[in-house]
């Protein structure tokens, strides 16, 4: 990473994903501060944490390719001491690379992660899934987020249903929510803050019963659906996510959910398993 | 483990998949035979590693709670070679655990997995995915399974839509399936036969085209919707599974799938994301 960039970065002009993603050191340990942008009721948002795991191996000088899945563990609650992020590239192979990837605290492991890289070259090439109907951004009420914790209102999120207080109207599901989101103020997509949106969905007990209790993610995955090619064309700082539930069991639910860009592409799908009291 | 589970384990007369479980050594690092009963085109088939991965930190004796999330990554072709499975505990919190676990073999990392696990006690539960409709497994015909690789043949796969050669009727989409499988001879459910089962269904590339190309699993997840009281209490060793294909892309796409129980008890769900060429 050039100079440039790093100190265009840790400008306080930046865009303030661009200032939580900040990776001080090397390739082998860097070092992050949690971001008091991104704070949530417990500790910072997954999804910028996600995102730091992901630019810590992008970043490396091993790496080859984009990614394709990503799964990060959330091993309990992240204070506001520095992180140390140590991306360990397990293996290479001739299209793909496997990546292991710790996140620390005063030596206490708070995540694990495992990363696969690949490169994108094209293939036969399909989308099974559809895009859901949903009005144009325009046309949709953006969430007012005032009474939301700090990470809440990076984002304007506009629920087109299955959304939080109101709850607009309800999906095929009572913990359904189709919602436009963007960065906030908007920002070019890239693959980090890809990442964290797949994070920005609000647990689905929030939506299905329209109350704030205890939860919190303990395992992530995304599977990515484009390459920074994609990505860099999509003229639209909108993706439309939508999120359901399948099964709330023994203080564990799953979430599983789509992202497409405003032009209607495939970009993520990504599931979450949930901690609720 | 005692002596008499482990020598009933390594027995003749024991089911294959028993067989295929069978662990040496003790918590810290075990050892397994890759078992030619499952044998897949390259290497065994996925979902065995997986349950073996499972049971390394199920017979753990530091081993607090029930398995919530899995992950597994495959990095390369399993050799015949013994398999070290390395189970590592990362942190005991107040009511989960989170451990990594490594497979190699001859000092060269095979799989890379994270497992999460907890205690399932009572809380408010429900279940908002439906279970797809399918006729009883004794009214859908078994798989011909003679022409396919050994581990096929170690399930009774019975295709209510979307199956292979032929193709049976086609699903909601090309890449869809709805199957009951069991293990043959049938054999009670556990953790380890629901880990097996989750990685059973052929990649949906397969189903789509009609027709067998290189593809194989480079990401596996699985969450855990029961735990071991819940699939105790299972008397058919039938699960029905429905799985499908969002998207194709730069040579990987994903599969999202179910597992359900006879009875109606949505046991897991699962995604992978598959290399294909």
């Amino acid at each position: 990473m050039s100079n440039a960039v790093h100190a265009s970065q840790s400008s306080p002009d930046a865009h303030p994903f661009d200032r939580a993603l900040v990776l001080e050191g090397t390739g082998a340990e860097r070092c992050a501060s949690v971001s008091a942008d991104y704070q949530n009721m417990v500790g910072p948002f997954g999804g910028v944490t996600a995102a730091l795991i992901v630019k810590a191996v992008m970043s490396h000088e091993a790496r080859e390719g984009e990614p394709v899945a990503l799964t990060v563990n959330y091993l309990g609650p992240i204070a506001d001491t520095p992180l140390t992020i140590v991306p360990c590239l397990v293996r290479t192979n001739r299209s793909n690379q496997h990546w292991t990837i710790t996140v620390s605290q005063d030596d206490v492991v708070q995540c694990t992660a495992t990363l696969v890289l690949a490169e994108r070259k094209p293939t036969e090439e399909s989308v099974e899934l559809a895009m859901p109907q949903a009005p144009a951004p325009s046309r949709v009420s953006s969430l007012v987020s005032d009474a939301f914790p700090a990470w809440v209102r990076q984002y304007d999120m506009r629920f087109v249903h299955g959304g939080l207080f109101p709850a607009v109207a309800v999906g095929d599901t009572p913990s359904e929510s189709l919602v436009w989101m963007a960065d906030k103020p908007t920002r070019a997509l890239d693959v980090f803050s890809l990442t964290a949106l797949c994070d920005a969905f609000f647990p689905r007990l929030f939506i299905k019963n329209q109350t704030l209790t205890p939860a919190g993610t303990v395992s992530l995955t995304i599977y990515f659906h484009c390459d920074g090619q994609t990505l860099g064309a999509i003229p639209s700082p909108y993706v439309l996510g939508k999120a359901k539930a399948g099964k709330y069991f023994g203080h564990y639910f799953d979430q599983h959910a789509q992202i497409w860009s405003e032009c209607g592409t495939l970009l993520a799908t990504t599931t979450q398993a949930v901690y609720y009291k």
